[in-house]
């Protein structure tokens, strides 16, 4: 299983990422799903995958071999919009699919893979949209300023109630981190190392890209200090009308 | 879709369930999904189901039966142990699913339905089940003193984080409000009003029956101040190395 989320914010655009593989319970290894291209100075893209590890890797080495040896059609570096670029993208994941998808499905494997395409192109806005694995897309908004990808759930209500287009880029950071956190802990397949990438818009540059491993000190001081907060919320819901005035002490209570 | 959820802990039961009922998008009604059974002093039994609503009614209309004419096998009434009633519930549903399976099926539509029973038998413990479509049953433990149907993941972690046997049972009801809360602001098809009980180990009877409404000011308070609560644990969260210390006011971040 995956967990990847993107915030598109008022001031740029925060992209995360587990980075758990499993093929079945029994063979988990650890993969990047965090990618970045910066083909030219005033592009850049970045694409977060969620399913077929395989058909992920060869949309990659696709989009990588087009920007070597441009083909007549569209890529990365001639596109003009991000929507142009999420079609690209599309196509390309799409081709794939076409390619390996017959014999995977005799083995009863999905090809399929889905994408978050974050960036901006020099002019354009910067944007964020989800690649759905039939190759079409659509954006995130002003009212939903996130888009999730693979084991979405657990990690959805934290966004829902705080993501905001207007938050800071490091919130975003550390939303993205609470939200990863919270699945992990809800769902083994999803797990650290954690990749979180801010770009400020208009900069035509990742600013912060982090690596936390499980041991990293500012994940482990985040999912404390979330874990503490929500206790902390928990102990000052209000009370029954039939449990009379709060205590002094909420332990008190048991 | 459903949810219901709910807690074993040291001081007795707590068992929770919305009430929205829906056939497809643009059918969308109420019906509880919490049943409570007394038939005798010494015994006191709580259903929640999620699943199909004709066969869970049927269910609960066969065990009724039984109470009223007592067959030659188990009922709720000649069951000794808390896990025999597990046993009785399964092997009803599964008679339920089994007569009207076939022709569901062949418009495409289950008949499962999945319960949790929670409960107690005099002289035994007090106990909560999940009963599978299949018929089979697990309990729940002192390691995961929770338990969960239909639409589970959204409401989950915060479970994970602070459901405790020791905790008391306002405060079990208080989480799993929060937890159903979670749950309707994430997935539509999960709503108000919702149903809880608390039973209090030993005494044999339900001690509070809630049923609150979405405009109702206790459910509104505690939607409130977990919304609040978890704002300031997001406000609170450590900074990262690049952002400096913290400034007085968290907007001025932005």
């Amino acid at each position: 299983m995956t967990y990847c989320v993107g915030l598109v914010l008022n001031g740029g655009l925060v992209m995360a990422a587990d980075s758990r593989t499993n093929a079945g319970v029994d063979y988990v290894t650890t993969f990047s799903k965090l990618h970045v291209f910066n083909p030219a100075p005033e592009r850049i893209f970045v694409l977060l995958s969620a399913g077929n590890l395989a058909t992920t890797q060869e949309v990659l080495n696709r989009i990588r071999r087009d920007l070597d040896q441009p083909p007549e059609g569209p890529h990365l570096l001639n596109v003009n919009y991000l929507f142009e670029a999420a079609d690209y993208v599309g196509k390309v994941s799409l081709a794939v699919q076409r390619e390996h998808g017959p014999a995977l499905s005799q083995s009863g494997v999905s090809a399929e893979t889905t994408l978050i395409l974050g960036g901006q192109i020099g002019g354009e806005s910067h944007g964020l949209f989800l690649v759905y694995p039939q190759g079409n897309y659509f954006s995130a908004s002003a009212e939903t300023p996130y888009l999730q990808i693979g084991e979405s759930k657990y990690g959805k209500p934290a966004l829902d109630r705080i993501a905001k287009p207007e938050m800071s880029l490091d919130d975003g950071a550390r939303l993205c981190l609470v939200s990863l956190d919270a699945t992990s802990r809800s769902n083994v397949t999803v797990g650290p190392p954690f990749e979180v990438v801010i770009y400020p818009r208009d900069t035509m540059q990742i600013n912060q890209r982090l690596k936390l491993d499980a041991d990293d000190p500012m994940l482990k001081q985040i999912s404390q200090s979330w874990n503490l907060g929500l206790r902390s919320a928990f102990d000052g819901l209000p009370r029954f009308e039939w449990e009379g005035p709060i205590p002094t002490s909420p332990e008190l209570t048991s």
